[in-house]
């Protein structure tokens, strides 16, 4: 979800392990460098009217905490100027009609594009216990929609994580993204993935993104 | 492939985009802190003889350059005391008999493990473009496997990695991961993803491992 007018975002990930949460962020215009507002870019990124499937709603195999969180946010979008964002198969669907820079939607002939995250379709299948790298790329995959909705950020330059505590398969994670500043056509951002109370951290990051515009096909 | 006698290991990726490949390793003792040889932690983490299915062999979906880097390793294993290590669906696999530390074990009652660069089950299907995370997923694999067979290291604690250029999909990477020190029950390792020819820089990435023993169940 993603609170109007701020510029930051994250989504509440359908993967049982991991959960994103965003907070609010001080220090940010709410236009990003290249003058998009949240809104057009939320407006573009997530179509209200799609026939594309929302990945980012509950389903069966949710843990009742997880879904009790989803409930929290969603709530947040009655009142607080908060949006619930969709989270469609692939990043391609999200951007439909908008053209990648150096030619890269010409490199594969293949159709089923599905991010990274989403590699597994059955519901609840998630991630073998202590692998780093799944965090890593979850936080990447929350960092790169944040970026993109925070300013147009769309390529990852750097990521650094620090692990602090082993996550239990099936458990929750929150993470939260900040946008720490916008330069030099580069966000500066960071993560930190924790237990909904807060109690246990299980990994802090930071990311840099390159800001790059996406034109109309 | 891992070469005999050295602290250091990497291993042939079934994935299409992404192929590992180790070389030589200055300043380490051929023993870890614990005492376990590399040979033995190899014999241990890769039985010769086993029921389970080896995916770092060639499949119909690899590109002809991946091909002949897999032959190009395979010939040192003639002559050069290299090993091909296998590579099983799940790291679970590969340490069977042995009990992971805080009860990890037991967290779940699901028992379709697979590693988590390995959630697609068709051969070649692969990763979306320019999705950071996915490249840093496979950087942690590499490094998780070299550091539990150059000293036993077992936990990821911080990984960093800096994007050069885009992996275009369809294409082969080479990752080549050096152990830089063991300290402290720390493994410090680097590793860079490049081109075949090495002329094209993709990324490089370091990472600190934790040192744990496993026990035999």
């Amino acid at each position: 979800m993603i609170r109007r007018g701020f510029q930051e975002a994250a989504r509440l990930s359908r993967h049982r392990a991991l959960l994103g949460g965003p907070h609010i962020l001080p220090r940010l215009n709410p236009t990003s460098a290249f003058g998009s507002s949240t809104d057009s870019l939320v407006s573009r990124f997530c179509p209200e009217k799609t026939d594309l499937k929302d990945y980012a709603l509950p389903n069966a195999s949710w843990c009742p905490d997880m879904l009790s969180l989803y409930q929290e946010f969603l709530e947040k979008t009655k009142a607080d100027g908060w949006i619930k964002l969709p989270s469609f198969k692939s990043n391609r669907e999200h951007i439909q009609g908008l053209k990648l820079p150096f030619g890269l939607a010409a490199t594969s002939d293949k159709s089923d594009w599905r991010i990274f995250t989403r590699c597994i379709q059955e519901e609840g299948q998630g991630y073998e216990f202590a692998h780093g790298g799944s965090l890593v790329a979850m936080m990447d995959e929350t960092f790169s929609k944040t970026a993109y909705l925070a300013g147009e950020g769309l390529f990852t330059l750097s990521l650094s994580i620090r692990f602090k505590n082993l996550i239990p398969v099936g458990s929750l994670a929150v993470l939260n993204v900040d946008v720490d500043k916008i330069e030099d056509q580069k966000l500066y951002m960071s993560c930190i993935a924790q237990s909904r109370d807060q109690k246990t951290v299980y990994a802090k990051s930071s990311g840099v993104f390159l800001q790059l515009q996406l034109e109309q096909e």
